[in-house]
Formats: structure tokens, C-alpha cells, sequence
């Protein structure tokens, strides 16, 4: 079974020597969290996560839960785990204290968080869009439905769920036909079919929450109808709630979490939030629900690279280019160090870019004034890069590790094909990234005449190209001709699509693309500084000088690709003719 | 269950209208082979590969074989397949007419394999194997071997296996340990562990003959130590010969293929070619056993189009970003119709290439004189451009047909998740894609000082190049420019190998990406004006014209990749240090 290592020298090196954590939780005035209090729970994390959740995975792979006559069954070791993960507190790291949560700031619930996706990604899920329902209800529910649901979701004594989808409407829920039916004061039968339901039903709790979108009788058509109501499976008479998965998706990946149909039959449930409300509702929980997927990647992307370093530190295979004779461990052949210095270098660009989005939003959920409000409009613009760019990531890196094992990486029990199979949804769920391509250039983006990203590149400008040294110029140099080149693409773009709207969805992508090469190239030169600095007292440190050899390839080796998106952006809806259907393929 | 279409006309256009197969024909003296005899073979190729191959392609992922004590068994659907395979004369279309074969040349033979390929990729390894045992035993092997062998082989009473790969000997054979024992006159006994053995056992055949490297007692180490040897299943006396599978491998996909551990012991066999001979024999099958693999890549690219197409064109979502209200196949969404064409653009051109590599083989092989060694030199510089780039381009394609569908294409009774897993082998079987990439550039290219790479942009010139209308003048200026750019960045690598030969490790993927993408380019230029041509006769046909839309779609949206590579490849090793393997993550 493959091991995982929780990389805390790594976040360590993130959170407190370049985004200067001990700072950003005395903004959020958290002085209970100490540097060493902090430590300590990434510790304890980090050993979870290897001893507890790391071994289960594979499992959940393995033997997926199943569908039988009393519903839907995990297996016997995800039970276990997750009455762990109570037991220790995990489960309601995020929850707010009122709930008898721990309210935990993003900036520290989130690396947690990165170690529960590397070690048990399909496993997560249960908890982490528990999270995103708890979100809801403390943002929409009355209080009767807070005091009701709140608590039991906080403690993990039950799960929640998010029941958007049916088979009409996917990307589209101005499509979605699941009615709310009023039977009485304040309650609703809900009666309809939803599709791809993470942990719709399972025997993890005694009950689950799910949030359901519907649509009242008098509601009107597209999104403006849509209402999101509450629906325990069980009511509190202890009965069934006329809700029940009708059956388990088979899927590529994920196994061990079931992806469920359900089906709602005059199911009782209660309104969240006001009639037609629903869409807005959910909006709310978007920027948590994205950088979760976003999260994944990362996680998928940070075991993907310790396994590719571990093989290929161990096998050994033919001989190096410059010798005559003698075999060697395959990381002597450029071609493999050249794989793992890209997703070294993706890795942890991505894990620093998240975790600032992460601690922006902090700021702006956290504290009040123009800052919170300018935090917001930067996260805004960074989530659909975040959700998008960091499970492309994954794909990759994880695509990646199989090619560094050769054959051995194709074999099951390797362990790598599994993260390459769980990686697969992540570019899907959650919004799919051709929709979050469409969410930054359109609304993010243009919508607001680029005022977001300028406070974004401004922001780029104060925290990651300050202090730049003089051994860096030449990245900084190139950076910055990067980050003109996007202000430039975004006009030209902008201006074309005043004549023409489809020319966003025919950029959106590449834009997207580029933008997210350019945030790592910030990243890097970010981190890049920061062990400059840090090496002048620790001059041997080869941890600090890897972390300038990962600058170095990355603007090199991975950063080219900017430019070639930003061509492929430039060049407009003209070149995507609608073909007649077997025009396409014979 | 997804339904596959044989593209025939595509097909024919590539051969009749592209690549003048009827010239080609006369030229290998193969009057008997008229346009209207290949165009009915294709057509009943076509027939079979949709009624009999295509519905047992979902079959072998769902129940792949199994070991038991009876050895390996099959699905009794593919034994069917076979059976009809092999009554319809397909076993044998490419094999020499003295063994019962039809000795058709590539040109005719390939496209039909696309159609086995793209219809049921894992079977049809059984055949594609035993064509390859078969090459082997008819250019190496004694008479009295190849009658009693060639004939089963080519027939299909038998199939044949290649077995060179052992736990410790992957991509580097100088390691591998199986022993051959001489017992009598011509007589050896062979034993050793094998892996990751295609078709290495099943219940297809009555016999199954293993070609098998190993060493003699007395012979040197390393590559030139090993010899060849041919091990039949059972002996000639009816007698188990000491050679079974003991494992099956569970693999990521490709499951209808059974992957098999073989245990040699003490197995009975007979020498192939000289002692000390064994990797050179094996080079020559080397240039078929790639393309073949190039091949599936090309097939499984062709049936994530038409599934992607067919999706694109039924599923309704969302609205045009151009509309107010109405809902709205995806096709119309830019970002589908850009997914769509990067398929068809890199399918297309995957297609042309590889017929041509294997035209030109047809030359290389079937005629005699200069243009027969030139042909041949062109071809070794294609084989490793043609291997990897189709089988990345299958990797993307088949990905980005799962993204087409969203969150259907996660789900396993779509297909297109069975495809992308089936893709994920072929960069790394019959030599990685990193391997791929260091056999263009070192052996291909540098070794014999780009005179090789010379004669195909001189071959690009006169075929890719010639008769361009003004109309396409720009796309073959961007084109000319890309191939001086070919020349300039194999000159510069060149030179930085004098000193230090691991440059051409560091280089040798992104080098193999370009090459790759301007072929591709190559490929759609001469598509393009040979649509224009034919537009002349033909002014209002839709499919000339969406090959025109398809050229200028590469162009914009695809080609800019091809400098992106160029720069990463001329980056230097200097960019990828060794680090210590716990600074490549914590």
C-alpha cells in the first residue's frame, strides 16, 4: 500500500514564512492560535492523516459502498475513521463555536484540510460538503432550523448533502423540474429526481440533511424559480422522510464515494432562505465549494509527487546519458527530473496560491471595511482559477507519476492509477472548468471592466514582487511582461466581445489557462525571494536552494505555456465555425 | 452501449484523395489491389468492426480475463469475435502470402486496423502481437522453425507473444536474467520470470508461441548477451512445455487484455537468428510494434470524436452567451465547438501522418533502390514522433471527450471513461514516450547530424508543401517558419550535446512535442489544399469546407503549442539539477 507523508516542513514553509500566518491571525484577532498551537494541530493532522486515512483509501477504491436492501453501505473501514475523525475533533474544525464547532480560520483549517484530500479524497467528501450545508443554513435557515440541524451537522453526528443536480439539469439549473409542494406552516413535500449526489445516503450517521433545489408551483421558469429547501432523511418523528437513493453511479474513479441517485417522494422538508431564493443561496457556498475541489488537486497533486520521488530515488534503470557504463536510479535521467521538477513545481505554486485565496477570504468573511471588501473582489476572481486551474494540475501531475513508474504505474496496487482516476472528476464537479473559464472572463473579469483583476495585479505587485532581489531580476523581469501581457489580452478580448459575446466563450479557456501559469510564475518568484532571504542566515539549506532550482524550471520549463495560451485566447470565435454534426467526424 | 462508426469516408479521403494510393499501389506492383477492391475491403472492415468488435469492447473491461486452473480464459464473447475473425480472413490480411497470408501492404492493411483498433482495442492485441511474432520468425528464423510456426501465426491458429520485459529489465533489457540452457542439438531450455505479457495466455487458440529473450550461459553482459528464442505453449508432442502464467495483473484499463506474469521453467525452445543476436532482431519489429501503438492511439481518438460529436449535438444546456433566453445544444457554446476541434484537428492529422509513416514503409520495404533507403530514413526519424504524439494526443482527446460530456463522462456505461483508461497504457508500452523522445532526438536525429530530419522537411517540401493556393499563403508562412524553427533548435541542441550529452535528455520531450505539432500542421496544409482543389469541382461541399475550418482551427488554436515546446526544449539541463530526493517534496 502506498505511503503518504503529510508535507509539514512544506506548509510550514507557506503559511509562515511567506504568508506570514502569525500576522494574519492577529488581523483576525486569534491570538488563541499561537505559531506553536497551530504546529501542533498540523501535527496531530499530519499523523491522521498518514496512520488513519491514508490506509482506507485504497479500500474505499477496492470495495466501493454498495446499495442493498436498508440503502446505501460504506465500508466497515470508513465507519471507523470517520467516528475517529470525530472523536479527535476533526469534523468540526470549521464549524463555528455556537455550534460547538471550533471555528478555525480558513488559514489554518485549510492546510488541514489539503491533508485530508492527499490521504482520503473520496472519503472527504462526507465531511466536506457536510461543511458547505452547515455553511448554508448558518447563512440562510431560521433559527428554529439552525438550532434543529446546526449542531448535529457540526459534531458530525450527521452528514449533509447538496442535491442540485437531476438528469435535465446539470451546468444548467434553470432546467431543474423538482417541485415543493406547501402541506402546512412553513413545510414542503419535495418530490423529484436528483443525480450525482456525493454521499446522498450512506451508514456513516443515523441521518443526513440534504439541501434540495426546487421549485414552488407558482414559481416562475429559469433560475428565478428555484427555491433550496431542507430535507432530513429521516424527520424527527424518527420516520423515513419519503427520501432514499434509487441507485449508485459506476464511475471511473472516486469509488469510495457513492454517487447516488436519489429520489425525493413527498419527501417533508422546510424553505432555506426566502422563495426563489435558492440559486443565491447557493452562490453563497460557491467560493467554499470550488477551492474544495481546488483542494483535491492539490492534495491529488502533493501524494502523486511523493510517490514519483520515491520511485524514482529507488528503481533502477538503464545509465546515464554521460557515462559508459553502470546502472542508475532513474531520477539520474534528465527526462525523469524533468517530470518531477514539474510537478514539484506545479505542487507548490498551487499550494501557495490556495492557501492565500484561502487567507484572503479570511479577510474578507473575517473582518470589516474597504480591505475585507477589496479581499472579496480578489478572491472572486481567483476561485475559478483556484477550482479550474488546480485540478487541471492534478490530471497532470498525477498523469505525470504514472509515466515516472512506466508499467509499474498502470498496475493497481501501485497505487498512482487510483489518484489519476479520482483526479478525472475534479475538472468536472462543482461546476466543470469550461464554466468556471466562463465565470472568470465574463462575470469576474469583464462584467466589472477588469477592476478585479487590477486589484488583483495590484495585489500581485505589493505581495509577491516585493522585495525582489537582485539575483531574481531576470524572473521578476519576465513576470512582469507577463502580467502587462494580461492586462493587454483582457482589453483586446474585452473590446471584441462588445461586438460579439461568443468571443468570451471562445477565450474564456485559454485566458483562464494563462492566467493560471502567470499566478504560479508570481508564486514562484514569491517563494523564490523568500529563500533568497532566508539563505543569507541558512546558507547550506538544500531545502532553500531546491526551492530556487523549482523557480528556476518552473520559468523555464512550464511558464512558456503562458504565452501560447495567450495566443490561443487572442485569436477569436472566427476560428469555431458551427460544423453540420458529421462534419466533425465521418 | 456507445455505438462506433467506421469513418470510411475520412478514410478514403486520406488514401484516395491525400496520399495517391493507386499510385502507390502501381508503384509496389499491386495491380490486383484496384481502387475498387480496397474500398470493399474497407467497407466489410468497417461492417465487422461495428457488428462483431465494438459490442465486446465494454464486455472485456466489465469481465476480463481470469486465471484459473486451467490457465488463462477469455470472455466467451471475444473467443466468438475471434473465431469470425479469423473465418473472415481478417487474422490474416497482413501476413505473407506462403503462410496462407494476403500480404497486403500497409497502406491497405493499416486502415483497416484503425477500425480493430478503435472497435476493441484490448483484443485486438492478440492479433496485433501475433503479427509481430510472426514478422520476427519470417526474417530471423531457420526454415524448418518458420514452417512450422509461420503458417499457424498467420492463419490464426495459433497466436504468438513477445516476452523481453522482466521485473528488473523495463526499459533498460541489459538487465534482464531468463536463462537459456542448450539440451541438445538446437535445443535449449528456458527459464525465467516475464511480465506484463499481452495475450502471454488465453483460450483463443490451441497453442500460443512465446518469443523470448534470454541468455546463453557463456554470453556477455549487458544488450549484447541476449539472444532470441521461440517457446511454444505446448510442445510438438502435445506436452505442457514448462511455461504458464502464474499472474494476472489488475490494471488500470485495457482490463479485456489479459497482462500475465510468465514462469519459464526449464520451457523448451529453439534459437531465432544467432546467439548475441536477440535485441537486433527485435529492432526490427521495433518500427511496426510502435506504429501499432500509435495506431490505438489514432483509434481510440476516432471514437472519442464521434462520441464527443454525437453529445455535442443531443445534449441541451444552457443558452447561447449571444441569446437572451431558448436553450441550446452545446454545440453552440464556443468552448464545446473548441474541445470539438482540437479532436478533429489532432485526430485528422494523426490519421494522415500515420498512414503516411506507413506508406512510406510500404517503400522502404516492398521496393528496392535510393528512394527505398530514403524512405526508410525518413520513416526511423517518423516511428518515434508517430508512437508518442499519437498516443498523447489519444491521452487529450479521449480526456477531453469526458469533459464534453461533464459529469456523464465520469460514469462508466458512457464509454468514454473506458477509453481514456485504455489510452493511459499506450505512452508507456513497446518503450515510454521518455524513451520515445530520447530515440528521435539522440538516434534519430543528432546521430547522424540532422541528415535524417534533412530529408523529411525535404519530403515535407515536395508532399506537405506543394501545390499551396494563395488562399492558404498565410498558414504555410507560419508553417515554413515553424520548420526552419525545426532546423534552428536541433542545431542548437547539437551543439550544447558536444558538451554535455545529458542536453539531450533535458531536450528530448519538448523536442519530440514540436516535431510532433508542426507534422500535424504539415498534415493540415496539405488536407487544406487539397480541399481547396476539390471545392473547385465541388464548391458546395460542407465536409471540404470543415476540413478548411479545421486547418485554420489548428493553426490558431493547437499550433501555438509548438513554440511553447520549442523554448522549453532549448532551456537546457542546466534548469533540471539532481536535488536530494527530500527536497523534491517534503
Amino acid at each position: 500500500m502506498p505511503e503518504y507523508h503529510a508535507p509539514l516542513r512544506e506548509i510550514q514553509f507557506v503559511l509562515f514564512d511567506v504568508l506570514d500566518l502569525e500576522g494574519h491571525l492577529a488581523t483576525l484577532k486569534r491570538a488563541d492560535l499561537s505559531a506553536d498551537v497551530v504546529r501542533e494541530i498540523l501535527s496531530q493532522a499530519g499523523h491522521f492523516a498518514e496512520h488513519v486515512l491514508s490506509p482506507i483509501n485504497e479500500i474505499g477504491d477496492r470495495t466501493p459502498p454498495a446499495l442493498t436492501a436498508n440503502g446505501v453501505t460504506v465500508p466497515a473501514a470508513f465507519k471507523e475513521a470517520f467516528d475517529q475523525f470525530k472523536e479527535h475533533g476533526w469534523v468540526s474544525v470549521a464549524a463555528a463555536e455556537r455550534w460547538g464547532g471550533q471555528a478555525m480560520p480558513f488559514a489554518v483549517h485549510i492546510p488541514v484540510s489539503e491533508l485530508w484530500c492527499s490521504s482520503a479524497m473520496a472519503w472527504r467528501s462526507a465531511t466536506g460538503l457536510t461543511e458547505g450545508a452547515l455553511l448554508a443554513l448558518e447563512r440562510h435557515a431560521s433559527r428554529a432550523l439552525q438550532s434543529r440541524y446546526a449542531p448535529r451537522l457540526a459534531t458530525g453526528e450527521w452528514t449533509g448533502t447538496m442535491c442540485l443536480t437531476e438528469p435535465q439539469a446539470g451546468s444548467d439549473l434553470a432546467l431543474l423540474r423538482t417541485k415543493a409542494v406547501a402541506v402546512g406552516e412553513d413545510l414542503y413535500e419535495i418530490s423529484g429526481t436528483k443525480i450525482y449526489i456525493s454521499f446522498g445516503e450512506h451508514d456513516l450517521t443515523t441521518n443526513i440533511v440534504h439541501l434540495v433545489l426546487a421549485r414552488l408551483p407558482d414559481a416562475p421558469e429559469g433560475v428565478k424559480g428555484i427555491s433550496l429547501f431542507v430535507v432530513p432523511r429521516f424527520r424527527e418523528d424518527g420516520r423515513a422522510n419519503g427520501v432514499k437513493a434509487i441507485g449508485l453511479e459506476h464511475k471511473m474513479g472516486i469509488h469510495g464515494s457513492p454517487t447516488c441517485v436519489m429520489e425525493f417522494d413527498r419527501a417533508q422538508g422546510h424553505l432555506v432562505g426566502h422563495p426563489g431564493d435558492g440559486l443565491s443561496v447557493m452562490f453563497t457556498m460557491m467560493n467554499q465549494a470550488r477551492l474544495g475541489v481546488g483542494l483535491q488537486g492539490l492534495g491529488l497533486m502533493e501524494r502523486a509527487l511523493q510517490q514519483s520521488r520515491r520511485y524514482a530515488f529507488d528503481r533502477i534503470q538503464g545509465r546515464a546519458l554521460s557515462a559508459k557504463s553502470g546502472h542508475e536510479r532513474i531520477v539520474h535521467h534528465p527526462d525523469v527530473r524533468r517530470m518531477l521538477m514539474i510537478q514539484k513545481s506545479l505542487t507548490e505554486a498551487a499550494r501557495l496560491l490556495i492557501y492565500d485565496t484561502y487567507r484572503l477570504l479570511d479577510v474578507a468573511e473575517g473582518t470589516t471595511g474597504a480591505d475585507a471588501q477589496r479581499c472579496e473582489r480578489i478572491v472572486a476572481v481567483l476561485v475559478p482559477i483556484m477550482k479550474a486551474m488546480l485540478t487541471e494540475w492534478g490530471m497532470e501531475c498525477t498523469s505525470l507519476a504514472i509515466q515516472v513508474h512506466g508499467g509499474a504505474g498502470y498496475i493497481r496496487s501501485t497505487g498512482v492509477e487510483q489518484w489519476f482516476r479520482d483526479a478525472r472528476i475534479t475538472p468536472i464537479y462543482e461546476g466543470t472548468n469550461g464554466i468556471q473559464a466562463l465565470d472568470l472572463l465574463g462575470r469576474k473579469v469583464l462584467s466589472d471592466r477588469g477592476k478585479g483583476l487590477a486589484e488583483l495585479s495590484q495585489y500581485l505587485q505589493e505581495h509577491y514582487l516585493k522585495n525582489v532581489p537582485r539575483s531574481l531580476k531576470d524572473l521578476s523581469t519576465v513576470l512582469k511582461a507577463h502580467l502587462e501581457l494580461w492586462s493587454d489580452l483582457t482589453k483586446k478580448i474585452g473590446l471584441k466581445a462588445l461586438l460579439n459575446a461568443e468571443e468570451i466563450g471562445a477565450a474564456a479557456h485559454d485566458y483562464l489557462h494563462f492566467s493560471g501559469y502567470v499566478l504560479a510564475g508570481a508564486a514562484w518568484l514569491r517563494m523564490a525571494t523568500v529563500a533568497t532571504e532566508r539563505l543569507q542566515r541558512d546558507p547550506e539549506s538544500s531545502y532553500l536552494k531546491a526551492k530556487l532550482a523549482a523557480a528556476d524550471a518552473y520559468f523555464s520549463g512550464v511558464l512558456p505555456r503562458a504565452k501560447a495560451h495567450a495566443e490561443m485566447a487572442g485569436a477569436g470565435v472566427k476560428h469555431l465555425p458551427l460544423l453540420a454534426a458529421e462534419d466533425y467526424s465521418s
